[in-house]
């Protein structure tokens, strides 16, 4: 637990897909989909044994600040900073490297994502921790590609070059190139291969590599980085970053910096990790009774087979129905195709346009 | 309006195929379905005109009484009155005929249903007006058939014998047979004869046609009458009911008495009627968009088609699904498909085998 390592977790999003259990304002993250704890609470567990609490950040909206500290109690308030607006992850990277910076300008920090599921976490805070050595060691971008495990067409893909080092028995291997979510058929290929891993979204380097890599690669969304790490020493920070993050670049970071850079490795994620990108997505999580039906909360059927139920403190129940997402909240009901969840979003658009703000 | 004319409500019954709207202490006569108030303050405003309130009595469950009292606040609340257990309704007859003869030995009374949907409410009157100056005239039991519009195989039928009378332009015709429910092909022959009508439950005679019919046909029962008319003149009549009224047979009034009794008539009732059975009965009584959605309360949908939706209080979305029917209530939502309602009967099965009696 070197003093000068940091993480720090992306926490944006709007998590529309989980509907109507998510909303503006309780975004996926801030759910228990899984588990017992909201997810953001327990990708902050994950770090246990690895990163105090106290050198764990979180980026998130401005407006869910207060949620989220509340999801995450454990954190101290200051820690938990809202982006004035949504700007995409590469200005994310770049508030995240000068808030690390104001604290320590030598420091090594991992960014993570808060609303995925993983298991092996011993492995995983493994993988984090030899990661965290090669970025202290030399000036490499390292990213964390998860091994397939089936031919997913859901996720990009990093395809892996020569192999650079094992650490702590994880091996990190040059990154050949970075590809979009592909078709069916080329996931298999991919798959078959054993070259490609998933992209997970999390890095870990130190302050002084991305910050050169932004600088390089993204000169405007660079210079911000020393500006924002001055900034954040002061009681005016918000207000400061209220005027200068919304003229940030839209722009992912994997598009920005990863895709240009050339000293990235990959470090080879042989945990279970899950995006949890949408209501079907739940299957992996919970058992199925004999007829496939994922029951979750209070649930009954009659004759019904392969349906997904998430009912929250009402009844639920099925009769003679099959194929079906159905998600009981608070304030909603769902009921959707289980091959339709991606019609989620055109149903939240219909609603938005008829002023329906309450259940959004 | 005749000043020894009276009406007796049969509002039994747990109307357990419009749940989770319907409960045991809400059923079916309890619920604004179609319309704005109870099913069962509908059956009492219908009567506008022809029988005043004071002369209105409702037949229900004991433990419905006040709910009953309450969906129906323009009766005296001496008028409902409880059956201490449901025994069908020959028992019910027999109870509602010794309430009549305690206030008139000479009272015509009309036996009617609480929780049909009826229409063209001036000809439904004029058939019960008609009615009860036959029953006034002659010691008939006059029956309602209602001239059929399909060939449904969910109803009872009349056979229709020859003409007996014209009555204020109503028909009055000897009945030939009651017959059950036929199947379709029966149904479609029924429709075609145009000699039968569907066996509506509704009944008008004298207290002294149908005492005498129940002392002929069902004498232990009939021997009540005059008992309760008795008791119900004393303060302690509900106690006695309570000791004598679980005692009497289980048994309909068609069996009982009906099907046995030669001095029947039936009347032609040519008012719009619906029995409103389940769920894809509403169908009849809301407009339908242009995918065939019935969309009743806060709903939205993408592309689904001929379902069926009512949503009370909270928004039902709907996206991708077909021939589904769709009820979220204060406490539960049920997913049916539409080919499926008779089941919903084994749902409360299971659910009741599992102790989950505050769902029923």
């Amino acid at each position: 637990m070197g003093a000068n390592r940091y993480a720090v977790i992306l926490a944006g999003g709007r998590g529309e897909r989980f509907w109507p259990l998510s909303r503006a304002a309780r975004p996926k993250q801030l759910l228990a989909l899984v588990g017992n704890r909201p997810l953001l609470a327990q990708a902050v567990e994950r770090l246990e044994g690895l990163v105090p609490p106290e050198r764990v950040l979180v980026l998130t909206n401005a407006d869910l600040v207060e949620a989220t500290r509340k999801a995450a109690p454990e954190l101290p308030p200051e820690n938990i900073v809202g982006e004035p607006v949504g700007r995409d992850t590469a200005p994310a990277v770049a508030l995240a490297t000068a808030l690390v910076k104001a604290r320590d300008p030598n420091g090594i920090f991992a960014i993570l994502t808060a609303d995925h599921i993983m298991g092996d976490l011993p492995r995983f805070r493994e993988t984090l921790a030899a990661g965290m050595d090669i970025a202290e060691g030399g000036d490499y971008l390292v990213t964390i590609g998860i091994k397939p495990t089936e031919p997913s067409t859901g996720y990009g893909y990093i395809e892996q070059g020569e192999s650079f080092k094992i650490e702590r028995e994880i091996e990190f291997r040059r990154v050949q190139r970075f590809v979009e979510k592909p078709d069916l058929a080329t996931a298999e290929s991919y798959l078959a291969s054993g070259r490609y891993a998933w992209n997970s979204g999390m890095f870990i380097w130190s302050v002084a590599a991305i910050e050169a890599a932004l600088l390089k690669h993204q000169p405007e969304l660079g210079a911000k980085v020393n500006e924002w790490a001055e900034a954040a020493k002061q009681p005016t920070f918000l207000v400061e970053l209220a005027k200068s993050f919304p003229a940030a670049t839209k722009i992912s970071i994997d598009y920005a910096v990863m895709e240009k850079a050339d000293n990235i490795l990959v470090a080879a994620g042989t945990f279970a990790w899950d995006d949890v990108g949408s209501w079907p997505a739940l299957e992996r999580h919970f058992p199925a009774d004999a007829a496939g039906n994922v029951l979750i909360g209070d649930t009954a059927e009659v004759d019904s087979q392969t349906n997904i139920v998430y009912s929250q403190g009402r009844l639920t129940a099925l009769v003679g129905v099959k194929d079906l997402i159905v998600v009981q909240s608070e304030d909603a009901t769902l009921v959707c195709h289980r091959d339709q969840a991606q019609n989620i979003k055109a149903l939240l658009a219909k609603l938005r346009a008829a002023g329906r703000a309450e259940v959004l």
